[in-house]
């Protein structure tokens, strides 16, 4: 019995480090090929494993990026939160920029874009999408509004969910279209112009 | 010299017809098969053409569909202006609520999807797509916006292509996406969102 249990513990060991050496892999891989000639076959060479270890767990190349995306979530949970100096304004752009320096680095914009317009194609990874990892990242946007919105610095009526919609679409959306260069000096001009609306203010 | 002439006439008329038989079928095939399915031999047949006519004319399927959208934009030339009643919000409502309902039908929404992805992979083809397309779409709703700037209804130092952005952002990412519904509600209340800004305002 001892001698089993450990055996499957090993297993289980072995199992979970194949596991992550697959999807840091993929995702080391992506950045290097692209989407379009990433393969479930360059995965498994990368990793040092047959390709039968990665259609038993995962059953496409955009499965097993996905979940290389929900392990690298996983690890920034400690720091899930925006932050929060009372000064709404200042803290979104902050943030924002942070996006736009994210987006730019290729070792993260080309796993991401490739992500993207899989989910695009995909409305069954949409929903998982939404579930694990865009939900969750909403959750702590819509968190930090929140407190704005008690502090009186948001419309008390404002819907949370299309606020940030306001603030993260048009820079994801240029981003995905290639509209423009993501700027830090276009993260606060957004920032301004979601807070204070296309209308004049007096 | 006379029978030469008339002869290169008839070879370009039917030139124009092939071209418009392969850019149809493009555009119909996506609809039915999607964009990872489509293809220049399935294009061919459905066009009743020889794949190297094709490849004569285009290097991919994505130059076809692109030039499938772009026949289909020309023809839409005469109504080249966003409808203009002084009222800005009401104008934009009805605007986003057509782009709502153009998106929700998959005779354009798939292809659109398929041109979408292309761009987000292939800086070349958005270069050419913000040129041809994109931007004289963008000058078009700024032209709506620039007037309701000099009416006193936007902010005098308000960045169009920003504000573009701000309104139509939000709704294109939403749908690529798949962050949630496409409704008339939903266009609604994006452009009052946006023209209000997210502030509270007395």
């Amino acid at each position: 019995m001892t001698t089993q249990r450990k055996s499957s513990a090993g297993a289980a060991r072995r199992s979970e480090s194949s596991r992550r050496a697959i999807l840091t892999a993929a995702f080391e891989l992506v950045q290097e090929v692209g989407y379009a000639k990433l393969s479930v076959e360059g995965i498994a060479a990368r990793a040092g494993v047959g390709k039968q270890t990665i259609y038993r767990w995962w059953p496409s190349k955009g499965a097993v990026l996905f979940d290389a995306f929900l392990m690298l979530s996983e690890g920034a949970d400690g720091e899930a939160a925006l932050p929060d100096t009372g000064d709404l304004e200042a803290d979104l752009k902050t943030v924002l920029r942070a996006t736009v320096a994210e987006l730019n680095d290729p070792r993260y914009g080309e796993p991401m874009r490739a992500l993207s317009t899989e989910i695009t194609h995909d409305p069954e990874l949409a929903a998982v999408y939404a579930e694990r990892l865009d939900g969750p990242m909403k959750e702590i946007k819509k968190e930090r509004l929140r407190s704005a919105q008690r502090a009186g610095q948001l419309a008390a009526d404002l819907d949370l969910d299309l606020a940030v919609e306001m603030l993260w679409g048009p820079l994801q959306n240029r981003w995905l279209q290639r509209g423009g260069p993501l700027t830090p000096e276009y993260a606060d001009r957004l920032v301004e112009t979601a807070l204070n609306g296309l209308r004049p203010r007096r």
